[in-house]
């Protein structure tokens, strides 16, 4: 979702953070997103995790932390290596504002004094996106279906002629940016 | 798991990286940690997510990037703010050192030239701790077991003697510093 990621970063630098009331669910409403059709998937926020990520910016105005979720077909070709992704694959990438807080850094600061030891969160969230792979209905796009949601809502169509495009410096990887996390 | 966390960062502070060749399975054997003789659950690296989370520190030399994961009775504590956490909840706390990719921010540059954005994601594995709540077995320490594991071992017992004293600033969240993500 990297290069998407970066387009709704642009919105994310004009629009600031968001903060969901979305439900637990991950499905706000049926509203689908331009130019794919794709409707969030019901029950996201529980895929397995592929990986975390930062992204910093503007002046440090940006400061976000990022989850990659995958759904089982997802999870299973990143464990397997297979690639392009199977048909049914859907990715999910989870933005939040990152946060911190003093209490944190406080009980940081006494357990290792010295360290300069620092502790941010995910916050508010911003965005979520998704990749939704369907060699036939997406042939024309590598075979992904892209969406971006802000509180529930799709982005525009303007936002969604850029997926692509973005995603083609990670063609030789099915066009997918996001590796899975080494398991500690 | 924040101060636990913390405290195998001092670890990690001495130790550095730390790059894992655990099996997916979340299972690298059944070495029990000290004091609360905890294994690693079978495959934790598939649960539902809570948050994600950022620790810096050390002179720039400590940057980590953070998961944490739960089973589902402690996902379903957490989304009904069930306080305290019930009975075989038990929550995982995965890190890794945050790295970057020039090939990445170049991408970044290009889509968004003068914005100055950087992105990073999970590297090398570090280590993997978890809370492990049994009122009965582990009364004495709030009703948690925790353990601490780097590539599959555990830490000793003088790390795992810290570990609910460093709990204690969650005392009122019973001893939980981690919240649920929300939902975008």
């Amino acid at each position: 979702m990297k290069r998407i990621v970066f387009a709704l970063t642009g919105v994310a630098l004009l629009a600031g953070a968001v903060a969901t009331t979305a439900p637990l669910s991950g499905q706000p409403h049926g509203e689908a997103a331009p130019i794919y059709g794709i409707t969030i998937p019901a029950g996201y926020r529980d895929w397995h995790l592929i990986s975390v990520r930062q992204l910093t910016g503007a002046g440090g105005k940006l400061k976000q932390l990022r989850a990659q979720l995958g759904n089982d077909i997802a999870i299973t070709a990143f464990r397997e290596g297979k690639l392009p992704f199977p048909d049914g694959a859907i990715i999910a990438a989870l933005h939040w504002n990152k946060v911190a807080s003093d209490a944190d850094n406080q009980v940081l600061a006494s357990g290792f004094p010295g360290a300069g030891l620092e502790s941010s969160f995910a916050g508010p969230a911003v965005n979520v996106q998704f990749m939704v792979k369907d060699s036939k209905k997406y042939a024309a796009s590598g075979g992904w279906g892209y969406a971006d949601f802000t509180n529930g809502k799709p982005g525009n169509e303007a936002l969604h002629k850029t997926c692509f495009a973005c995603h083609q410096p990670a063609k030789d990887r099915d066009y997918v940016f996001t590796h899975y996390a080494a398991t500690p």
